[in-house]
């Protein structure tokens, strides 16, 4: 595999691979040995087009432990302004003979473009409204820590399905797997036709009280004006993760979320800091995950 | 000690521990022997909430002398502006298991909450008006290069000293030997009630003529339409150290800036160039300081 | 050579042993070693004043892979912004002891003013409408290498020649070869008064048509206003290169663009993709040639 540019495409086979490796290298870097000399000698671009901190500086930190040279390239910085189109942009990033190309990028389809264009190595760090497959591997490899298997597990995901890319590409690994997916929340944020292997639930006890994984999505707050966006308050009040939901839902059931957080709208302090929280070491599974997916891609010949 | 968050926790040993360490490095680098492979594997975050080229370009040669791996992490490009609490900024730096958190930050207190909540070992690069304690230390290291010693100067700070992080570092630092330490300014910009140890001058002559240490501070440009700050010429021509000091200031005082200087506001070109001026030499001292503060701190437990 | 400023100061052998030691460096990479260690433990900084990622990032590529420790230390970051000299930004950096300094600056003679103030070693990215080193020197590495030669070369250069700091840089180096060069385009971007061994043309046909090199340059859209910029339609429509000139040019002849191309203005796709391009070639050249302008400069003396 060149690229990883969707869950869509990948096996279940190939995502055993990605999250056994993902595993290995955890217990390597839990042993203090923080850096892996495999790559020493090459180089991956970071190419954001949309503002990122946390994914960048996860990805750019698995480079690192890589050994691999890093470069950021961002937006704000880049000839874009100038009015370059992005096949030049790719072209001459190309031309730097860099080894490793991570994007990110607002169109949906700009990590696949990106990849059937150039003979480097390209990792989809999230398109437009289509996959962010890294954030699904990195939730899959911290519910087997949790849990031991994905098989059989009822996974609820919680809020504006429609826009999410990290929905999207977790319903894509988890449909590869022995599970029943939910999609919870109110009607105007969840599709009309979902997939035949989803339920959807526009009430959210019904929806996580016997889910085995509740996994919370961020709202995006520059979204709040749009019409099928409840107000924030109201949205708390409805869909919000509140302590009162401990009293029903499963003793065992942990709470995802990929970040950064919005206190007081999609979860209350007292959820995302109980210790049914994963969302620490969710991040903390994004390094290892990554450097797994970069680790396991194949070169490219020279 | 895991942080250093503060002057004013710190005893005159631990000071001259890390005075001794700095010279040490400084040293090192002189002979030519640019990366002590010490931390080689490790990873420091700088986590700048305010922006600063110095002090963050400063503390990123420290660490990548260190062999340190190195994140920039900028308030502008950051989740922050997303609406993620500081908080869950640092648990989720914490959570990518770096090993030192540089902390710039315009609220006082900051470092010392950051320091408080995460095992990584964190460094205070500036918290709102409180201390900067890594430049009162490469102040400090400055003076024992040119003086031989602290103990039995007298320490002449000029400017804005209420509003001062540098100079509240340094007062504390200071009054940790036997310095005489003099408060030089107008009213305004004065503290009415000082510590005893602290002798105040409303007059620029009578607070200079006879100091072993002339040390001015940085007027605050942004600062300037405020009520306490005189304008910009006036002050220079009341306040701004100029070649006419000279004729009365003692022959063997030196000059200190902490940067960036503003000419023809705090200090003339003549004064700033002139071979009494330590300012450049500070700034190369603060790369082997900053190295000393970060190699002495301890290790978290892993 | 302490400094690379401009190649007007070059002598036709310091070109020669610049352009042989990149063909050397160039050889190196293909062989899949990526890194050279010579200059290990060696710090570059990449002083940008002006936007720019291609040039910035060749260079950070070229340092890395010279095993440098790179800092980037862009305008928008630094203590320019609150009224900084450059003389002072420059003593700081210089103070920091870093080992070569690439600066880009809109002001023309920024390169040899920074050069002649410090003893790291500078290298000129660009300084206003003067001079670009370095994608000069990559423009005659490219042209080398696909025609063997300089000398007897006719070279067509097209567009905005008197604000192009490009034209002028490649001015000074190919007259250095016994090279025939020509200038082309609308009067108002031409001067009036070339050098002696140029030749004005101010038709795109007979200017190119027998040329074996066109070089073109790129219309800076953010002059678009300006009195003496036709409208991008027009510039088009009389100066692009199209596929139509295909039928009257040299079948031999090569066609080169500084990047970031506007596609539709003074290029078109069709040519932009054709196999006469050597764009993509000139891009990947950039790194070679920076690590042999950045190796061959003598070090200061510690």
């Amino acid at each position: 595999m060149k690229d990883l540019v969707g869950i869509k495409e990948l096996s279940r086979q190939d995502i055993e691979e990605i999250l056994n490796t993902a595993k290995a290298f955890k217990e390597v870097l839990q042993r203090d040995i923080k850096k892996v000399p495999t790559l020493r000698g090459k180089t991956a671009i970071n190419l954001f087009f949309e503002p990122s901190t946390r994914t960048r500086t996860s990805f750019e930190l698995a480079e690192k432990r890589l050994s691999l040279d890093v470069l950021n390239f961002s937006v704000s910085t880049s000839s874009v302004v100038k009015g370059e189109t992005l096949y030049d942009t790719l072209k001459t990033i190309e031309a730097y003979n860099v080894d490793y190309i991570v994007i990110r990028h607002s169109c949906s389809g700009a990590a696949k473009f990106v990849a059937s264009h150039t003979p480097a190595s390209v990792v989809n760090a999230g398109d437009g409204t289509n996959e962010h497959p890294t954030q699904a591997l990195l939730d899959a490899f911290s519910i087997l820590e949790v849990k031991g298997r994905l098989d059989g597990l009822k996974i609820a995901i919680v809020g504006d399905i429609i826009h999410s890319r990290v929905a999207r590409s977790n319903l894509y690994l988890l449909s590869k797997f022995d599970t029943e997916i939910r999609f919870v929340g109110p009607p105007t944020l969840l599709p009309e036709q979902p997939p035949d292997n989803v339920k959807l639930f526009y009430d959210l006890k019904s929806g996580i009280k016997d889910a085995d994984i509740i996994m919370l999505l961020r709202i995006q707050l520059e979204r709040q004006n749009a019409a099928f966006i409840p107000s924030l308050k109201e949205y708390f009040h409805v869909w919000g993760l509140k302590k009162e939901a401990f009293s029903y839902i499963k003793d065992d059931a942990i709470i995802m979320h990929p970040g950064p957080m919005n206190r007081g709208v999609e979860i209350s302090t007292e959820v995302a800091d109980s210790p049914r929280s994963v969302i620490l070491r969710q991040v903390t599974n994004g390094i290892a995950t990554r450097m797994a997916v970069i680790y396991l891609l194949t070169q490219r010949e020279v």
